[in-house]
């Protein structure tokens, strides 16, 4: 049993075992399968990152969706597969390690339908009928499954259980989730024209979902416990399933076949919602029925970081397991931390998606909170320990942004001395500055959590209002100086797609960082965004909802390009629509003549009806590089964060994190392990 | 010496050996370093992919781009890594290989500078600026490398040479082409804003490009040959180094330094120019020069296919070694074909970069032209040679699109009798009736190529104006019946975004098969297209140059959305001006009303201007099914190509080539191999 001697009353529940059929949860905390940018021959390091979560104390620990044979093929996705021996030996070693660490294991099996594209197999798209492939640009159509091919899946889906079984699973999912599930297309009738058995009517169109279920059941033979992940409710999307009508009925259909419910919402954008469009939470208005409907224990997500907000969930029975996915990456130890009383450590996600645009840029997670993610088994990184100094040094930091205070905060932990010196009046630089823009807030979380570490280390000095130059940095005689000291935004028009200034931008224009510094221009604003990511379009929701007239002009054909990567674009685009604030693609700007900026049209070169108002370029940074060109005499320094190269707030934690773990290495950059590949 | 006993006497010049610095190639046929969509983690894939290249008659044959070190890091996209010792042992097994068929090997070692990421590795993007990288969304900007990091960037690559001599290349590269190289970044004027001896002059800019082609050189010591690849010229892009200044300059300066030069043009995608833009050769005009300036051998490329072509290049001048990237995926076997004196079996590449999309869209490359590409190891295909049926049946193949014929081919090989019977007057399918559409010329080469085959074996009966029914199918008592029926495109308007019919489109539209079997509509032409491949385009080409008013109506922000993985869709965006196309982003239709288009805004829902003229929908196909769903009760059938699920045209000869194969091997599918990876 878990110690809870430490855990305020108020949690305990959150510590209680729950039955899932034949298995039991040590405790309610459940982390839900979530891509984690590792394809399958990168299991090294997806198996020590979810043996990181056992450790850090979820009880249950899910592998992400793995296709169950070929016919499934999200190519171009680092997706994982469950098609055979090979991979039940390589899963068997994940499971046997969740086990030692004492938590329950899933694998959520799948097959991902029209969200396929068949182009790495070589094998048709499978769908209930003939319908585009679910990402636009493919040019493939997916097959009308026929009975064979029907009869086909469900024996792949037996013998995916039977494996999952071998592989020692605790619970075997069937998925019918984020618009990616055959199991979904089938019941959705935006995708379902059939008209057989399998078509038409709801049962019809539940059949092969209930058929799977029920050999699913049939295969587990009460070894494992059976879950299934439903989307109960599309926000966005087709719009066909609602948490009043079918979504319901699907609940109200299978109720206690499976032994668990894993409820989400589609489409995957609003499922994973991030911090600047969906509150904590925000999944219960759409699945608070389901428990009322069956008596199997519900588990539930809503990027929950909150005890008290789990704790509500349970105590009105919404929820029985509180899911987590963004939660679980951002803090792997977060169920320990509660338990041992350890509220204020928690390192809370901040919504931002990161995490989704690197699995999306099929690369492994990355996370802005927690830079040793993939990194568990790669650098041999751990999220909360870091090795000991022996002996102690003086480090001197200068900047306390994202890059600054992590640096520090591993640097502490080691046991070193550190100061960190802020030219500013407060700490936390951009995370904090930002924070402040609309729809931002929970940026601020990257420096409270470090700025609340760093206060309660008695080796750890912390300077604001302190405005080093060469000479104080050398007077304080460090053992090792960071210089961390951020970049700055141009307003001279070079951005992603101008390597050149533009006319009239340097002399007319207001820069980003006069804006976050609470600059008040008057009347129109308007935004040219050269830089894709969220800047432009947070600036213009800032004023557009102070009621000014906003205009944002990009040369691109589509606003905030990234953003498709952190699924917030669709949200962006229909955001500054209710904002009112007039969107211009395709335009490129000429120059600004003090009153107006001057357009053209990207494709055709036509001039376009200049924008007159404020102007606010939104392009390339530039590092502040002043005090570390003054050092040039110092030795022992590193630059770190944005002052290397201007980044997102992710790269600059790592980079401060890399930097400080680097020093705690002798200076030497910690070795990279590599996942190799057979050679037959 | 290689057996030229067949080979015509004009051709004879291409199987000399050249000498390049310290080795000899025994031919003039060089393939080219290409991207294979293959990682590092999949080379039991790509090293049977180029040793199959050398058996087909390639003198040299060329790995893929290596990055050299974690900084570059061109992460998202399958490259290649040339890092450590591991890399070495792994590559040694290739070069073995390669020296066992006859072959030279060549490693491309590169660092790819701004047109890497660093969000795999979690290094900073180096640069000789800070600069945005090159692919526009990537919300990272790079380093302006300091001295240090050149110092770092020298020894590095100075490794790399070291480990490309351990693991038994016979050539080294130095990479300064396609944009995508850190000593090409240097040398431009538009990415090179330093004011140190790296920046400034053209001495200055290519001084890094020296230093690394010196310390390679020196590393060689004689015992490798070192080649340099350049773009001479940029066509598009930044238009800094063209081949009548910077481009010619830098040939001049390090003229005799290489052992070989291998010119091409900037950037990538009038580099890998499709069919649609550039004729075979297009790259002489800009690359001529260079053998004018050096006496060390040239290898360039021009997607050549036919051999008279290549001598001209040889005996005017022009080349001394004829590369091949694209024309050695189609057909790894050209050199042999040319040297056996069966020049009418090369199976032409047809220039339209579906094996460029593979690997932009991260998947093991496909090809139109060569099914087995890709599957030499994983399905153990060979590009010329199926087993041998040791009992001769009877197929029957009811189509002759590209996956019937393709299918018949195979079936041929193996020595049964087959039966191909066509509906339509002429054999063919698709790739004949598009072929006759604006810039598709070449794709008549997939039916010509199987067409000749097939008319040359004396086991193969081809039938025209054959409209079978199930009755005269079963009549025919074919041992096995292939169904390749194709499929036909729809007019209601469903298509990639659009799952539901839109009014009025079936009653006014003109569908785009009435279009390619030569409907002559009056007047303007409206084409809405929710396909997004390069259909829709290609009708507005081929009407706008017949001179109708022409407008290209797409629900998405632009127009061809799977051409940017093909390079294409700037090209399309630029001839659709030059065309006077008129082109309507972000128009969703609401109907037909007999005469014009009504059109709303995608953002916003706002009311367009209709648009009239005659309406061709672009968007989906539906199999033809009649015959497949009347042979119910016949044993022995497999449906294949577009009539399975419509796709493109490689994916219909993927499909009829498996289904051959499937039958060859006792109706099973052949098993296909996994790379694996090793769990440590």
């Amino acid at each position: 049993m878990l110690d809870v001697s430490k855990t305020d009353e108020r949690y305990k529940v959150l510590f209680e075992p729950v039955k899932i059929g034949p298995v039991i949860a040590p405790n309610r905390f459940y982390a839900v399968p979530h891509a984690m940018g590792h394809s399958p021959l990168m299991r090294n390091g997806s198996h020590a990152m979810r043996a990181t979560k056992a450790e850090g104390g979820w009880g249950t620990v899910c592998m992400q969706l793995a296709e169950i044979d070929p016919t499934s093929d999200i190519c171009d996705l680092p997706i994982e597969t469950f098609w055979d021996e090979g991979d039940v030996r390589e899963h068997r070693v994940l499971t046997d390690r969740l086990r030692e660490i004492g938590s329950l294991s899933a694998i959520e099996i799948a097959h991902t339908g029209i969200r396929g594209r068949g182009m790495g197999t070589g094998m048709p798209v499978w769908g209930p009928s003939n319908l585009p492939c679910l990402k636009p640009q493919v040019p493939v159509q997916s097959k009308a499954m026929d009975k064979a091919d029907i009869k086909a899946l469900r024996q792949s889906f037996r013998a995916a259980v039977r494996r999952a079984k071998q592989a020692g699973y605790d619970i075997v999912y069937i998925y019918a989730a984020h618009d990616a599930s055959i199991l979904w297309h089938f019941l959705s009738p935006a995708y379902n024209h059939r008209s057989d058995e399998y078509g038409g009517s709801f049962e019809n169109r539940l059949r092969l979902m209930r058929e799977v279920l029920e050999e699913t059941v049939e295969e587990a033979a009460g070894e494992m416990a059976v879950a299934v992940r439903l989307a109960v409710h599309e926000v966005g999307g087709r719009g066909k399933i609602t948490h009043d009508g079918e979504g319901r009925d699907v609940v109200e259909a299978l109720a206690d076949l499976p032994d668990l419910w894993d409820v989400n919402i589609a489409t995957w954008p609003h499922d994973s919602g991030t911090a600047r469009f969906d509150n904590e939470g925000w999944q219960e208005e759409f699945t608070s029925f389901v428990k009322q409907v069956t008596s199997k224990p519900v588990v539930g997500v809503g990027r929950f970081t909150s005890p008290d907000t789990m704790v509500s969930q349970i105590k009105r029975g919404v929820l029985d397991l509180i899911g987590g996915a963004r939660p679980s990456i951002a803090d792997p130890y977060l169920p320990n931390k509660i338990r041992e009383g350890r509220i204020e450590d928690i390192r809370e996600c901040i919504g931002c998606n990161i995490c989704v645009s690197s699995d999306a840029f099929s690369i492994p997670l990355n996370c802005t909170q927690n830079p040793t993610i993939s990194q568990e088994w790669k650098r041999g990184w751990h999220p909360e320990n870091v090795p000991h100094a022996k002996v102690k040094k003086n480090g001197l930091v200068v900047g306390s942004g994202p890059a600054g205070l992590e640096c520090a905060l591993v640097l502490a932990r080691a046991g070193h001395h550190v100061t960190v010196a802020e030219k500013a009046g407060e700490l936390g630089g951009r995370s904090l500055s930002e924070s402040r823009l609309f729809g931002l807030g929970s940026w601020a979380r990257v420096s409270d959590y470090r700025l609340y570490q760093l206060r309660q280390m008695s080796n750890v000095d912390l300077f604001a209002n302190s405005d080093l130059n060469a000479e104080s940095v050398a007077e304080m005689g460090a053992d090792h100086t960071f210089i961390a000291t951020g970049s700055h935004w141009l307003k001279n028009g070079l951005g992603s797609t101008h390597f050149e200034a533009i006319k009239g931008f340097e002399e007319n224009a207001l820069s980003v960082d006069e804006i976050i510094k609470s600059a008040k221009p008057e009347g129109p604003i308007v935004i040219y965004d050269d830089e894709h990511y969220y800047m432009g379009n947070v600036i213009a929701a800032h004023f557009a909802q102070l009621r000014h007239d906003v205009t944002l002009v990009t040369p691109q054909p589509y606003i905030a390009g990234w953003m498709g990567y952190t699924l917030e674009q669709p949200r962006v685009n229909k955001q500054m629509l209710e904002l009112g604030v007039k969107v211009v693609p395709n335009a490129v700007a000429s120059h600004h003549d003090g009153s107006a900026l001057h357009l053209s049209d990207a494709n055709t070169g036509a001039l376009l009806a200049p924008v007159a108002g404020t102007l606010v370029p939104v392009g390339l940074r530039a590092p502040n590089l002043e005090l570390w060109q003054a050092l040039d005499g110092l030795e022992n320094k590193t630059l770190i964060g944005d002052a290397v190269a201007p980044g997102i707030i992710q790269s600059a934690v790592f980079s401060g994190h890399k930097a400080a773990r680097t020093f705690l290495n002798r200076g030497v950059e910690p070795a990279m392990k590599r996942e190799r590949g057979v050679l037959y």
